[in-house]
């Protein structure tokens, strides 16, 4: 279908159907999501999946982890009327900032920085990356916002992975994701043919 | 002020006194405009005066460029309830793209990337960036647009400095910015005292 159409019937999830797969092999990522923002109602019907679960809690500010968090998070922010936060990768913050080392996803040593003057207790954080897969830079941008006292109202991302620190999310935090429970299993296997498969299903 | 809270009278401009000067030397950027994201209300207007000039044009998407004007940028797609598309930083994306290399603002060799199953002749493109200094990379996004048959409808971004690349910007696209026009020269003199100064009347 032509990427900027928008169907006539949508099921749940449809928009994920736009995600493109890896072409380029193991040093890239396994999927693209990006894809599906293009499509202005793939980009909206995401958006409004996140934060259906949201809709009754308090959230003062939505923070967005560098960088295709940014996207996902400013729309998230802007369709609720809130602020955006940047969590910034290490070293391009000009202002006081505080920073954690972690590992992301790739197993590559990594810094996360968030400003210093914006976050405090009574602050209500809605987290959002595109992907969870080991929940490492998660987890990083948690402790960030946590440790300046603020709080944790919630994280939405297109998919967690059932890793580790994926696991570890979902027990202690409330989460919103996009990936209908029939798809999850495939999502964790990064079992790309299948998944391509089930996901034909949904757009058609 | 709290930088949540939201003023009782609002100047035109007003956010721009939430951008944060520079405390890290010379290594870093002389200014930090995402503070302004931070606040509702900054966010939101500084959206609407950069959507203003394109209010009765034909937008078909919205392109941001990695990785800050991936914040405005789904911002701007979301107000007018467009798609949105990265242009990314080289060596990110798993799937077909274009790459241009180019000069960034701190004189160094880059390389922008964009997929290659969206834009075509007659798709209308918002090039969305967090500031134009030299012009460097927002000439490669649009390179990379307009090497793909779309068209660059409109620029927007918080500032155009007064430089070549920003001059070449003004003079060959419509374009849209958040800069009163008493306030430019101290933009491209990077006078970061009396900006600061001019910033404060605008918020009192």
């Amino acid at each position: 279908m032509d990427l900027l159409a928008v169907p006539a019937e949508k099921k749940k999830g449809w928009y994920l159907s736009l995600m493109a797969p890896n072409t380029k092999g193991p040093m890239f990522s396994w999927l693209d999501p990006s894809r599906l923002y293009c499509n202005s109602q793939a980009f909206a019907d995401c958006v409004e999946d996140l934060l259906s679960p949201f809709q009754k809690d308090s959230i003062d500010l939505v923070a967005g982890i560098d960088a295709m968090g940014f996207i996902l998070g400013a729309s998230v922010a802007t369709s609720l009327g809130k602020g955006f936060l940047t969590i910034r990768k290490g070293g391009h913050l000009c202002v006081p900032s505080q920073h954690l080392n972690y590992t992301d996803y790739t197993g590559k040593e990594n810094t996360l920085e968030v400003r210093q003057d914006v976050l405090k207790p009574g602050v209500r954080v809605l987290l959002v990356d595109q992907w969870i897969e080991t929940g490492g830079t998660m987890k990083a941008a948690v402790q960030l916002i946590e440790g300046q006292g603020a709080t944790v109202a919630g994280i939405a991302t297109v998919a967690i992975e059932n890793t580790e620190g994926g696991k570890w999310i979902k027990d202690n935090y409330r989460f919103s994701h996009c990936i209908p429970e029939e798809l999850q299993s495939h999502i964790d296997g990064k079992d790309l043919n299948s998944l391509i498969q089930k996901l034909q299903k949904l757009s058609n």
